[in-house]
């Protein structure tokens, strides 16, 4: 999916919400572990509750990695249901990887080719060579982590270099002369507040993909004040707030009120930065 | 396994060496491609043919991930392979992976239960709450990016902040908060020559697992005059200068003699350092 695709549907539906695939066979209802593939029917019934507010999907990869070959099966399956069912909807696999060159290059052939996402999440400690073979694909995405929603952002991604240049600066700006606004994206998380200001002067131009409201703490307010950008900019994540908001047989129709409530500050957010 | 462990195997084998299972479908001997599979048959012939001269393996997670499904059996089966038929050889899930603290469990309960490796490779960029959640497992080893071997390790790992430190200093400094010599190992690049030396001052006592040898052009002697320390503290990793040294029906024998002249440069230097 092209920018201006992207930018279209976030106009179109009014949001730019994407709901986190964090699915945790640990965590999912009871009735469902009684299915062929409880975590497959878990998100079948989470994307259709949400799809109708959302603009993106992000499935955690980690979540479906910890199942070894089923699990693999189940996020294949959560993909091509989306994509059949939801083809104007960004989907993200949030893996976060990054190798030497010949190693990025394997990965991008299984997320690129073999899973066929629209965008990968990318740990920038490697470098260029790191980076790059993502860029090459055609209407992909590389979201590389800039600064992070964890309390371990502060360990290194603020760490000041000599100019008194924080490592998160450094690496977008670095990253921006291997890609552009067209192919490369940033995870910045929403617990930053009011680093989005910082952030929009370094990247003016960038989709973000912000985690952490909800579960983790930050305000989707904020987030929109000092982040959104002309376009919106913004894809802002939420996980275990929408698909956990209900344990119960009522799970999927909870998350789509979540999703809902979600999508409605969101679309005042739009509004009011006269954007729709 | 634990360092006395891995100590021991050195010394009794009289070699550091780890060979990198970097199986690429599109490079194995086409007489293979008619087995049912073709990965797992690769690996099987291998390992076999290495494992007199090998205290490691290393399988890179982004060639079998690179299949998607068939990838993950063939992943499953060569670990099951090497833990059946030699339960003193180290395996490294070669993964990269690191995420907040609630993914990164989740990525440890994948290769610490699910695949029950003894070691990950872990990427820093996010801080101490993406790398503690791998620590927490008995036996099991955070082998963390510290100064690795790709040309893209200059973009990032050498910037120095305001009191000159480079940030691979600062990464392992801080990850000796974390863990310790006995659950935590770091990736020093092959290529980084004389930059031992300096590795050596800031992390003494850890185990180095170091690529580069071969292929990216590293130097074994180099890395053994300024990398070695008094317990070896060295796991040399060599990919495709093994695993593809011939692409006939000879590959496994000729992978085996390629394995054994290094275990025999490797007896050498451990002598040379009276280690043995």
């Amino acid at each position: 999916m092209n920018r201006q695709e992207l930018i279209n549907n976030i106009k179109n539906k009014k949001s730019f919400l994407c709901v986190g695939l964090d699915t945790d066979i640990k965590k999912i209802p009871q009735h469902l572990l009684a299915a062929d593939e409880p975590v497959f029917e878990f998100n079948k019934a989470i994307i259709d509750a949400t799809a109708p507010f959302t603009v993106a999907y992000k499935p955690n990869v980690a979540f479906y990695e910890c199942s070894g070959v089923s699990g693999w099966v189940a996020l294949e399956k959560t993909v091509n249901y989306i994509k059949s069912n939801y083809p104007d909807i960004f989907i993200i696999a949030d893996a976060k990887r990054g190798d030497i060159g010949n190693t990025s290059k394997m990965y991008a052939r299984c997320f690129f080719e073999g899973l066929d996402v629209d965008a990968l999440t990318v740990a920038p400690y490697m470098g260029e060579d790191s980076v790059t073979p993502f860029l090459d694909y055609q209407g992909k995405w590389v979201i590389l982590l800039g600064l992070t929603s964890n309390k371990g952002s502060h360990d290194f991604q603020l760490t000041k270099d000599s100019d008194g240049t924080p490592l998160f600066e450094t690496v977008m700006r670095k990253a921006l002369e291997w890609g552009n606004n067209d192919n490369l994206m940033f995870v910045v998380g929403a617990t930053q507040g009011r680093m989005f200001e910082e952030v929009r002067r370094i990247v003016p131009g960038s989709f973000l993909l912000v985690p952490g409201v909800g579960a983790q703490g930050g305000s989707l307010a904020e987030v929109a004040e000092y982040g959104m950008n002309d376009d919106c900019g913004l894809l802002v994540n939420s996980s275990r707030g929408i698909i956990y908001a209900s344990q119960g047989d009522d799970f999927a129709m909870v998350a789509g009120r979540k999703a809902e409530e979600l999508q409605k500050e969101m679309e005042m957010l739009l509004r009011n930065k006269k954007i729709i």
